[in-house]
C-alpha cells in the first residue's frame, strides 16, 4: 500500500540543498536500524587519509541517490512522457535508497580478503528478517523481491534498473557531486539540472536528447577526473594496501589459531565466512577501527605494526614504475626477507585501471548499459559513435604501476640493496 | 630551532581551498599520533543526527584554525605592521593547530558526566610524554610550556592568545565557515578575506579598523545564526540528552558494581576519573560507538534501550514550554515512575543559552576579550558602543525551555496522564 | 485566455540556475520590445564604478523576480494551502515580471532631477499602446488594468500585492541574491529555499511560520548589509552626485536656451517633462552614455568637465563629517566660488539613510506591509516584537554626513582655504 | 621607474574574490580614460542575448587577466624558481592588463566587416598619444615599446609572451572562469590554484609538472565545453549574423551615398577605414547601440528591419544542415529574391570551428605555443603525446552547418517554396 505523507519532510543536504521525502515508505525506510547503520560507514573508505574532507558516510550518499532519482522521475511525470511507467515510481525510489544498504566498512579491502559482496548483502537485508524488509512488505508481499531484483539488476524492466545502475545513473550522479563537494576538488561538478533536462524515457530505455551530448561528455569527464585525481590517488591506494595487508595478516593468524588478545564478535564469523544478517549489522566502521586500535597492542609484530601505521597514517611510500621489471621485484622481495621484512605484508605492486565509459558489448560479462543519444529523427545512437571525447575515454584506461613499501626500507637498509633498486627507491 | 620546509606542502581543503604548510614543525605535528587521532573525533558531536553532512572531524577543523592563523600573520607580515611581534609566529601557529588536540569523543556529554575538560587535556598532551611534546621540544626546551600557555590563555602576550581565543579568533572563523559548509546551511558564510583585511595588531591587541564594522557585524550574526539554527537545534539537543543519560546510567551501574558484559579499557579509568594520557589516546569516537553498540545487548534494560535509541536515532521527542511549570513537571515525573519509566533517564528539561557577543566586563569570571574598533584618530572603542546590531545580540540570549521525553509515553500511556500534561504533550 | 506552453522553456540564470517559463503569456511578454529594452538598463546604476561586477541589467533581475514568485506559488499549490487564491497565479507572475518595466537609465538621478517615477512608467507601459499591453489584453480585456493595479499597490487582494511589494517580497529576494552574486560580496546570500518553505498564505496575508523567525532575521540582515556595504558605498554615492550634477547643469542650460552641439531626441522632451511612451522607449542607458560622451566636447566647461569625470571615473573625493557644521560649509562654498568652482556643481553633502525593516504604522504615508509570524496557536505577531535583532535594525538607520568635492580643490587651492577647512579636507 | 604603492589596494571581484594592486603604474593604468573605456565594451559581445547573465565588460576581464598573472608571478617568486626572470615582472603585469585595451564594441562583427584588428589597436593605444602611453613612459622611455612587443608577441623573451598569450595563459584562465561565472554555466570551472601550482618557468618556457597533466586536461576540457556550449551557441551566432548584416548593409549604403538620418562621428571614419586613436576612443558599445536604435527609424527598410531585430531580439531562426546542399541553397536564394527578401542580408550559412588545443606545428601560420609536460627526469613532452583526451580535442573541431533565416520566410511564404526546402525549414 502506497501512502503519501501528510506533509512533505526535508533533510538539509549540502549537495542538493534539500532532500524531499513525500512517501511514508521512504520515511520509514530511512528510520530503520539497517539504514541508520550507514551513518557508520564512510562513503570513500580510506580516501579521508588523502583528502581530509572525505569523511562523509554512505548514509548521506544513499539519501542523495534517492533524491536524484526523485528529481528524474518528477521531471518525467511533469512532462508527461508517455514512455515512463508511472507505476514503478515507488520501486525506483526504494531501490535507489537501498542499493548501498549492504555496504560494510572499508568494503574494497574486506571484500577482497573475505569474498563478501555488498550487493549480495543489500539483497539479503532487503529480503531477510530486518526492519527494512518489514517496511517494504507493507507496500505489498512481493515488493521486497522487486526491490532486490532492481538492486541485483535482474528486474525485467530495464528502465527501472537503469535509473539506479547504468552508465548514467542516479548513483554516479550523486557520488561525483558529493565526493567532489566533500573532498573540495571541483572536477566532479557537472550540471545536474542540465543532464536531467535532456534525459528521456524512450521505448524502455533512458536516453539522452542529442542536443545534450556535450553535457554528457562533461559528466563523463567528471567521472574520469574523479577516478584519476581522487579515487586512484596513490596515497589512498597506499592506505588500501596497508588495510588489505592487515586483514590478510589477521585472517592468516586466525587460521593458524593465533590467540588474539582482542577479538570481538562478529569477527570470527567474518573470518569463517559465515556471517548472519544480524551479525553483519554489528560490522560497522566504528567496530573495525576499534579493533585496529586494540590490535596495535597485539603481540604479533606484523599485525601490530600495520595497524598502527594505518591509524597514525604512516602509510607505505610509493614509486612509479615505468616498466614492470619482474626480476628486480623478485630480488627486492628476497632482500626484504633477508632483512626481516616479510614481503607478503610489506611490498605491493598496484595497477589501477578503470573504464570511464564502457562501450556496450552485448554478451560480455558484466556488460554495462550504454548511453544512447536520441536525435530529431528518433534514431538512437550509442554516444561514443558521435563524440570523439567519449571515444578517448572509452575502453580501459590504465594508470602506472606503483610499488608500495615502508620507508624504513630506504632509511635503514638502503646500503644492503643492490644499485638498481637503490636508484629506483630514491627517485 | 625553527626550520622552513624545502618545499611548501598543501592539503586540499573544501573551506580554504588549500592549507599551506611551510614549517617543518607544523608538518611534524600534523603527523603525530595524537594529532592524527583527531580524525576519529567528530567536530560537531551529535549534530550529524540532525544535519547529516556534519560528519567532519576535529582534524579538519584544527588544520583550518591553523590556516586562518597563518593567513592573518602572513597579512600582518606583508604589510609590515610594527605592532606585530614577528618572533611569535611559530608559537601562534602551533597553538592554533593544537588548541583542540585534547578533545575527546562527544565532549559535551562526557565532560558533563565525568568532569573532564578538553583544554586541560590539550595542555596535558602538549606537556606530557607524547609525540607532540617531542616535536615541540625540538624548537626549544621551553616551547611546549609556551604553547600550553597560549592554549590555557595564561601566556603573557595578549595578542598571541587573542589570535587563538577571543571573540574574533581563528577558531571561530574556521568553525563557522566549516560547520556551515558541511551542514549545508549558509548562515555561517561571512567574508573571511574582508575580516582579515580590516584586522590590525595595535598596542598589544588585535583590533579592527572602524571601516570594517559592518563586516564584523556580519561575522557576529553568522555566529548567532549558527548557534540558534544549528548548534542548538532541538534534535541535536535531544541526541545530547540521550547520550548524557547513557553515560549517567553507565556511571551509576559501574559504581553499583554492575557486571558489564562489555567494558573495554580505558572505560573503567574514565569512570574512575583516573585516565592517563596514554589511555586517553584510546578514547576515540570509534571506541565509544562500539561500546554503545555492544551495550544495546546489555541486560540492564535502561542502558540497552538508551543505547539503541541513540544508534538507531530513535531520539526523545520534545515540546516547547512557554513557561516553566515546576508543579506539573513534578506530577509528570511521578506519573512516569508509576508507569515504569525512570524519570531520571527518560525526562529532561533543556534550556539553551548563548552569548553571541560578550561585552567585556573586566574581573568577571571567564571574561572574554572584546572586539575593539580603531578609528581614524587612533581611538579604540568597544564595538557594541557603535553598533546597534551588536548590542542586540550582546548579553545572554536564551532559547525556550524544551521538555524531552520518549514518544511511547504519549503513544502508550497518554490516558494515564492528567489533562494538563496530555494537552502539553500533544501540542 | 490562459495558455500553458507545449513545452516548458528555460533561461540559464546564474542565481536561480534555471528560470522556468510555463505560460505562453509570460513567454510573449519577455519577447516584447519594452521588456527587451530592460537589457539596456543596468540594475544598479552607477554601482559598477565601485563594484566592477555590477554590470547586470534590469532584464535579468526582472526574470529573477518572476522566478521567485513562480517558486513561491508553486510551493503554495503543491501543498494545497487553502488560503491561496489559485486564480491569481498568472496575475502575480505578470506583475512580478513587469513591475520594473518602467525603469529608465540611472533612475535615481534622473527621477530626482526631472521628477519622473519608474512605477508610473511601468503602469503607462502596461496600459498604453505597447506590445506589453497587447499581450496582456489577450488574457482578458481588463487584465492590463489588474496588472497595473498590482504594480501600483491598489489591487484589492493584499496577498497578491504583497508577493511583489512588501518587506518580504520576490523583488527584494531576487535583488539581494543577484546583486550579491554580481558584485561578488556575499552579504546577500540568505537561504531562499528555507524562506520559501516557511511562508504561508493565511487569511489574505503572506505570513511566516514562527519556526522560520531566524531565517527571516538572516534575510533582513542581508538587506541591511547590502545597503550599507554596497548600495550606500561612498564611491557609488560620489558617482550619483556627479551624475545628478550633470543632469542639473544640462537642465539649467536647456532652460537658458544654451545651444547644445549634441542633443538627441527624446532629451528635449525629458527636459520639458513631456515624454511619450514611444519616446520613453528610446531613453536607455546606451543613449545616456552616448550623450554624456558627446557632452565631454561641449563648450560649457562645467558640463564637459562633469561628463568626462563620470566617464573616466574621476569622481569626487569625500570626507566624513562627524558633525554638520553649517557655518564652515557656507565659508567653503564662498571660497570655492572665489576660486572659480561653482559650488552648486562641485560640492554636495550626502546623508544616506534607510529602513532595513519598517515596523508597520498604519495610516502613515508610504506604509509598508509588516512581516507577521504565525505561531502554533494561529496567532499572528509582528516580527519585531519577538526578535531583538529585527528591533535593532527597525526604524531609520542613518549613515554619516559625507562631503563630496573635486580633488583639485585640495591639490591646487588648499592654501587659499582657511585652516579648519584645510584640516577637514586633509583628514 | 617602478614604484610600489604605499598601501596595497583591492578591487572586489566575484571570480578571484579580490584583485590586488601593488604597483603605482598598474593603479595609474587602470585610471586612464582608455582603460576605463573598457567598461563600455561587453566581454562576450552578443552572447547576453542567449545567456542573459553575460553582461560583463572587458574591464573586469582585463583586471582578471592581470590578477591571474600576478598570482602566477607571485608564486614563481615565492618559490624562488631560478628560471624566472624577475626583472620582467612589471612588463608582464602591464601587458596582461592592457592586452585587450584595443577591443571595440562587438569586435567580431566589426572586424569582419571593416578589417580592423583589436590587437593592432591595443598596440596603437600603448604607443600613441594616450594616457596609457604617458603612464608607461614614466617607467622608462622604451617601456611602451616593450609592452606593445609582448601584446604583438614579438618580444624576444618567450616566457613573458607565453604568460599572456599561449595555450595556457592568464587570458584564457580568466575568461573561462569569468564567462562561466557570469553566464551561470559551470563548464568553465577548473581548479585555478591547482594549475598555478603545477606551472614552472623552465629554460625560457612555462611548463607543467607531469603530475599536473590531469589538471591541464580538465582546463582544456573547460575550454572545449565553453566553446561548444556558450561561445558557439546557435542563438549567439544568430545575433552575430544579424549584426554582421547590419554593418554590411550600412557600409554598402554609405558607399552608395545614402543620406543617413543619423550618422554620428566617428562612424564615417570607421566606414572609410581611417579612424584615429582619438576617434577610436569614442567608438564604444553605447554609441553602437544608440546608432542601432536610431537606425530602426531609417528609411532603408533592410537596415531599419535588421536593427530592430537585433535590439528586440527577433533574431534569425536556424536549421541544422546534415549536408551542405549547394544546389538547394541556390534555389532558396533565388526564391527569397523573388519574394522580396534580399538573400545577401536574410540568409547565412554558418560553420563554427575551433581548436581546443593546437598541437604545435612550427612554421605554420599563427602557430601557438604548445603545452609542455616536465617529468621527473627533466624531459619535456608535448602534452598530446601523453594524454589521449588532449589528443581527442586536438586539431580542428567542426560544428555542423547552420542555416540562418528570418522566421517570416516560413510563416508567410512557405507554400511558395519547393518541397525539399519546406521540409528542411520545418524540421
Amino acid at each position: 500500500m502506497q501512502q503519501p505523507m501528510e506533509e512533505e519532510k526535508v533533510f538539509k543536504d549540502p549537495v542538493h540543498k534539500y532532500i524531499y521525502v513525500q512517501d511514508q515508505t521512504i520515511w520509514d525506510l530511512i528510520n530503520t536500524r539497517e539504514f541508520q547503520r550507514l551513518r557508520r560507514i564512510r562513503q570513500l573508505g580510506t580516501c579521508f587519509l588523502t583528502f581530509h574532507g572525505a569523511e562523509h558516510s554512505r548514509f548521506s550518499h544513499s539519501l542523495g541517490v534517492y533524491e536524484v532519482t526523485r528529481k528524474i522521475i518528477s521531471q518525467f511525470e511533469r512532462n508527461q512522457y508517455e514512455d515512463w511507467p508511472r507505476e514503478e515510481r515507488l520501486l525506483c525510489l526504494c531501490a535507489a535508497l537501498l542499493h548501498d544498504v549492504g555496504h560494510g566498512p572499508f568494503s574494497h579491502s574486506i571484500e577482497k580478503t573475505f569474498g563478501t559482496h555488498h550487493e549480495d548483502w543489500s539483497c539479503r537485508i532487503v529480503l531477510g528478517n530486518t526492519e527494512v524488509n518489514e517496511v517494504l512488505k507493507r507496500v505489498s508481499p512481493t515488493f521486497p523481491q522487486q526491490v532486490a531484483g532492481v538492486i541485483a539488476k535482474t528486474y525485467q524492466q530495464e528502465i527501472v534498473v537503469s535509473l539506479v545502475s547504468s552508465q548514467l545513473d542516479a548513483d554516479r550522479m550523486d557520488y561525483l557531486l558529493r565526493d567532489a563537494y566533500f573532498t573540495g576538488v571541483n572536477y566532479g561538478t557537472f550540471d545536474l539540472e542540465r543532464i536531467l533536462r535532456v534525459m528521456r524515457p524512450y521505448q524502455g530505455h533512458i536516453v539522452v536528447k542529442e542536443s545534450g551530448m556535450h553535457a554528457v561528455e562533461d559528466y563523463l569527464m567528471s567521472r574520469y577526473q574523479m577516478y584519476w585525481q581522487v579515487y586512484f590517488h596513490p596515497v589512498t591506494r597506499s592506505a588500501e594496501v596497508v588495510l588489505h595487508k592487515i586483514f590478510q595478516r589477521a585472517k592468516q593468524l586466525f587460521e593458524e589459531g593465533y590467540p588474539f588478545h582482542f577479538l570481538l564478535e562478529p569477527l570470527p564469523s567474518l573470518f569463517g565466512n559465515r556471517l548472519t544478517t544480524e551479525e553483519y549489522h554489528l560490522l560497522d566502521e566504528a567496530l573495525m577501527q576499534t579493533v585496529l586500535m586494540q590490535w596495535t597492542m597485539e603481540e604479533d609484530a606484523v599485525l601490530a605494526d600495520l595497524c598502527s601505521r594505518f591509524l597514525q597514517r604512516r602509510l607505505f611510500k610509493y614509486v612509479t614504475l615505468e616498466i614492470m621489471d619482474v626480476g628486480m621485484l623478485e630480488r627486492l622481495r628476497e632482500k626484504m626477507g633477508n632483512l626481516g621484512l616479510d614481503p607478503s605484508y610489506y611490498l605491493e605492486v598496484d595497477f589501477p585501471s578503470d573504464q570511464s565509459y564502457d562501450v556496450y558489448r552485448p554478451g560480455e560479462q558484466d556488460e554495462k548499459l550504454p548511453i544512447l543519444l536520441l536525435d530529431a529523427h528518433d534514431t538512437l545512437t550509442e554516444i561514443s559513435r558521435k563524440s570523439e571525447i567519449v571515444r578517448s575515454i572509452s575502453g580501459i584506461q590504465n594508470g602506472k604501476y606503483h610499488l608500495y613499501y615502508p620507508q624504513e626500507l630506504v632509511l635503514k637498509h638502503l646500503p644492503a640493496l643492490d644499485k638498481e633498486i637503490r636508484k629506483l627507491l630514491r627517485s
